[in-house]
């Protein structure tokens, strides 16, 4: 048998209610052109300048302070230690799939920074230090103790999931330990302000078996809707967890909270904790995402707004909140084995969340429009940088996210060229995926069992495939191949076995709900799991929110290795309209001076945008309609 | 000569650097059927029921119980009171207007309760009394305190005006007196989070003479941008006010200071608060006023948004704010004599203010979207109630804004069947007035001087019109006749001497700067004055969300006199989409089943919108284009 990783990004291998177990991040080996580029960006730029900002602003000082071995005062946001914590578990993760001895260093070097700023007591924050330490745990609402205490956790899991090394769960497990010293049953009660640490004393409890750990993070969620942080739909602590009907609140605390109940769920199997989680996705995936999978309309509170309030040019869309739909939909994905949670999934991926990054790893969205004059830019750092660091550990865990396995056999939840070494049953199977997804939907797989054995190979038909097509060694699948389900293709698997899945990837026109005031008579263009922008430096010769769609216009796509590092283009014939117009807001509309003139335009992944000289974009495009 | 009033909206008639001098409510006796049926539900049922509430509300109380009179807690929230001085104002301008018995004597009882909570020292201010006294003026930024007293001195003018008891003018002048002592340039410093007291104090400084008051006004303003009140754009205080740019921060508070700083400016002179001020009213007007006059688009902080984000079912817009809008730009026409100023008055007016309350007149909006799925409807009252009592100060003070006076003349600002009273350089003019506006635009004016005179009248020629026409006694005026202007006309008036204007009232289709993406493709009709809306109601047959205007339809406009007590409606021939869409957000489109039929739909003006059953409504109407 070959040693297999174990950097499982939720490691369900234990849990009783998951129908799927996650396949650890060492076991599969991108070899594509698309995510593994932005992997080695990553190594080399993004985690290496995070760090150098670190450095910068303090947060690696805010340790070395509590730690004595500098001196001065706390410096910067009272969260931040929660940054470095997301950079060591996006390192570790990072490391899990490509040796670095020069990040392990730097991973090491930080962690003894933090490890020794920890209190002999397990207490673990520099803001709630000397003068400051009186306040420890007294504002559980608003100080984010809590949160930091859960990346704290999160990261060590990482790391010693990735390195082995124990120290650092030790560390964690010490933190850990010294909270459910202080809440729970037998002591404090309380509840998170910004819910984050339910997931990672769940997958604490299921390392280390301490079922403590997971009683306490089930003790957090008992205690939402009591009032104990004020009562607030912000907070979502207006109601019992298991009373939740629609999705409120500050999106990404309103969405890890979900991914802890998750979590949870999978380790009870409790009910009303996945009828709760159903009634809120519904919630959330048909009234208040965006068609990128961005979530969190409102620039208020970063939070999601009421129903249909999705605007487009004032879109909130924080990074972390399709970064937090990303891991969401993950864990249910893990509990139930539903496609419809891996569509969302991959959709938040590719471009609510990818959107985030620039291509060059070292600028950042926080806030994701739908739509721009030309001023919304990437920044280098934010004063509030829970994205940048966010995203890296997201990027870093890629490699897990693709496969599981279930007691029948391998589920394939994304589509990316790889090799995946697995453990079917005690029998080692390697999968090859050879593919130019997602500019393409051909897919080959070559099935390398060691031996001959039967067990299936769950592909994800994506629900925005129409005519999907499924060859196993050149023989036609006789199953009907449903869009929005897994195809179940049980056999006999002998070495060399092939097979090809094809996706057709239409330019489709989607249409939004006509609550949407906004969207009518609109239309995103949507490519694969891809949504498109029209962007202003693609389009010269027009304004780009001048773009009118005719019902009939032929759309191409086409691979255009010069634009943006190489991206499949669309282009094709429209109109654009008059966009001239005074100062004034309002004037009486005047016919004669109505203009609408032929144009060819190009429009980009969305993720891509603003990658070069500012201009106006919008996602919506205008639709042409006649009587 | 005969007897005049002096009830005035605002004083200028010792004013330096006013243009214009206003005309006491008492010297303009309506007769039409628009506005003073509404003045008559103001008496009948809008005064009454609004007392009833601060009856059951504890707003009387509050004050029965600083006095001594009753015994209990402070009811409601901190600046309730302002509520009742609101209500006090819109009574003297009724009573100015209109003798009764019934309501004199409310009023006086009212006042009664009021004077008798005033401390010896001339503090007034029922929430800080007792156990709170020692907070007096300990936070100018949140309390309201200055905001309540501003309140407090305009209700006791008005009253003195109208009534003229001295009483309480005399304890308006005591708080004003008291508040001096505090604050100004010999005192503490200091600004208020919530302007208002500007406005008083200058029209104070009016009808008293009494320069301090008119400086400590002043003294407020200069205080602004100093970080006194926490130096946020929220409050205004992020900057100098003669440094503003952009209009920002909450709208109500923003625009009343901008009310403030033109009542100085109209006394001083100075020009770099006119310079600012224009500059603030280009900011609104080009970039964040909606269709209807209303501003302050945003929830958030109710505050204005940036440039061009003006979104329709989440709008905002404050009735207050609209009814600010129509305050300020009726002192930036006093001061300038300038017709844009009337005309942004006059569409706030009819169609943001109106809006705001119910045609009964006693349900009210705080909030006015331009756009609803049938769930937006006004209510009896509200916890934090500053919007009933202002549209009642508002409705109650229209005969005052019909006209002004200059040294050359008398200035006609809005069109409204009724007769006026006029002193011109001491020679009595009465004026005529025969319309039905803002139903139809054919107006006479009948000019009656008690003897042969010459002066000018300036006809306001709205910006809304085109090729409007004027005959003086049956022939044509013979200089040019402008929108957006006056028409001054300038001759020896003999009585019965008749003026014909004709300002024709065509539907037109309005169309929206091309950076509100929300409106992009869509028209609102306008009539005159009035902006219309489609409301479900009125049409059974189809979504109002889903009518598209073709470009050349014929629109129609009839005088429906069982719709709404009476309006002119709009209708004619359009189309309605399809707006079948399932439970997702997003789909693909599908062509085939894109239908558009033929419907004849019905507008009715917005103001008068959610006085039925409730439905959908929108004022932005998709337009078709076609290439």
């Amino acid at each position: 048998m070959k040693c297999y990783g174990k950097t499982f990004v939720v490691d369900t291998s234990k849990s009783p209610y998951a129908k799927l177990r996650s396949v650890p991040v060492e076991n599969v080996q991108l070899e594509d052109s698309f995510w593994l580029p932005r992997i080695s960006t990553l190594h080399e730029k993004t985690l290496p300048s995070q760090h150098r900002i670190f450095e910068e602003t303090g947060r690696i000082f805010n340790f070395q302070r509590v730690s004595g071995k500098k001196k001065g005062e706390f410096k910067g946001l009272y969260f931040n230690d929660s940054d470095v914590y997301k950079w060591v578990e996006a390192a570790a993760f990072a490391l899990a799939n490509k040796k670095s001895d020069e990040l392990y260093k730097l991973v090491r070097q930080t962690l003894s920074e933090i490890l020794s700023a920890q209190d002999c007591d397990g207490y673990l924050n520099t803001y709630f230090s000397f003068e400051k330490k009186k306040e420890r745990w007294s504002n559980l609402r608003d100080m984010h103790e809590l949160y930091c205490a859960g990346h704290f956790i999160q990261a060590a899991i990482a790391y010693y999931r990735a390195i082995g090394e124990k120290e650092v769960l030790d560390a964690a497990c010490r933190l850990a330990d010294h909270i459910n010293k202080i809440f729970g049953p037998n002591g404090r009660t309380g509840t998170p302000g910004h819910p984050e640490i339910e997931m990672a004393l769940v997958e604490l409890y299921r390392l280390t078996g301490m079922k403590e750990y997971l009683e306490l993070a089930k003790f957090f969620i008992d205690n939402r809707g009591k009032g104990l942080i004020g009562g607030n739909p912000y907070h979502i602590d207006h109601k019992p967890f298991r009373e939740l009907e629609e999705i409120v609140g500050h999106a990404v605390r309103s969405v890890y909270l979900n991914c802890g109940a998750t979590d949870i769920y999978m380790e009870t199997g409790e009910k009303a904790l996945l009828d709760a989680l159903l009634r809120l996705w519904h919630s959330m995936t048909e009234h208040k995402m965006y068609v990128t999978g961005g979530i969190g309309s409102l620039y208020t509170g970063e939070s999601f707004g009421m129903d249909y309030d999705l605007p487009n040019v004032t879109a909130y869309a924080e990074t972390c909140a399709a970064i937090a739909n990303v891991m969401w939909n993950w864990r249910m994905l893990l509990a139930t084995g539903e496609a419809r949670f891996a569509d969302v999934m991959e959709l938040a991926l590719y471009n609510g969340v990818l959107a985030g990054i620039s291509l060059d790893g070292e600028k950042y969205f926080y806030v994701n429009p739908l739509a721009d004059r030309g001023t919304h830019r990437r920044q280098r750092w934010f004063r509030c940088a829970c994205c940048p660091p966010n995203i890296a550990r997201m990027l870093a865990s890629i490699p897990g996210y693709i496969y599981s396995l279930s007691s029948k056999g391998v589920w394939i939840h994304l589509y990316v060229q790889s090799r995946a070494y697995l453990d079917i049953h005690g029998i080692s199977v390697d999968l090859f995926q050879k593919t130019r997804y997602p500019w393409n939907g051909e897919i080959e797989i070559q099935v390398q069992p060691e031996e001959e054995a039967t067990f299936s190979i769950y592909l994800r038909i994506p629900g925005w495939c129409r005519r999907p097509r499924v060859f196993i060694n050149e023989e036609a699948a006789k199953q009907p191949i449903k869009p929005g389900e897994y195809l179940e293709i049980q056999r006999l698997w002998k070495p060399g076995d092939r097979i090809k899945l094809t996706l057709p990837m239409l330019v489709e026109r989607t249409v939004c709900h006509p609550y949407v005031m906004e969207n009518h008579d609109r239309v995103a263009l949507k490519r694969g799991p891809l949504v498109y922008c029209v962007e202003q430096i693609d389009n010269p010769e027009f304004d780009v929110w001048a773009l009118v769609l005719p019902p009939n216009s032929r759309l191409e796509a086409r691979w255009d290795p010069a634009v943006l590092n190489g991206v499949v283009v669309i282009s094709g014939e429209a109109y654009a309209v008059d966009m001239k117009h005074g100062r004034e807001l309002y004037r009486v509309e005047d016919r004669s001076h109505i203009e609408m003139h032929k144009v060819r335009f190009t429009a980009i992944p969305y993720f891509a945008w603003a990658n070069r000289n500012q201009g106006s974009m919008t996602v919506w495009i205008r639709s042409l309609i006649s009587a």
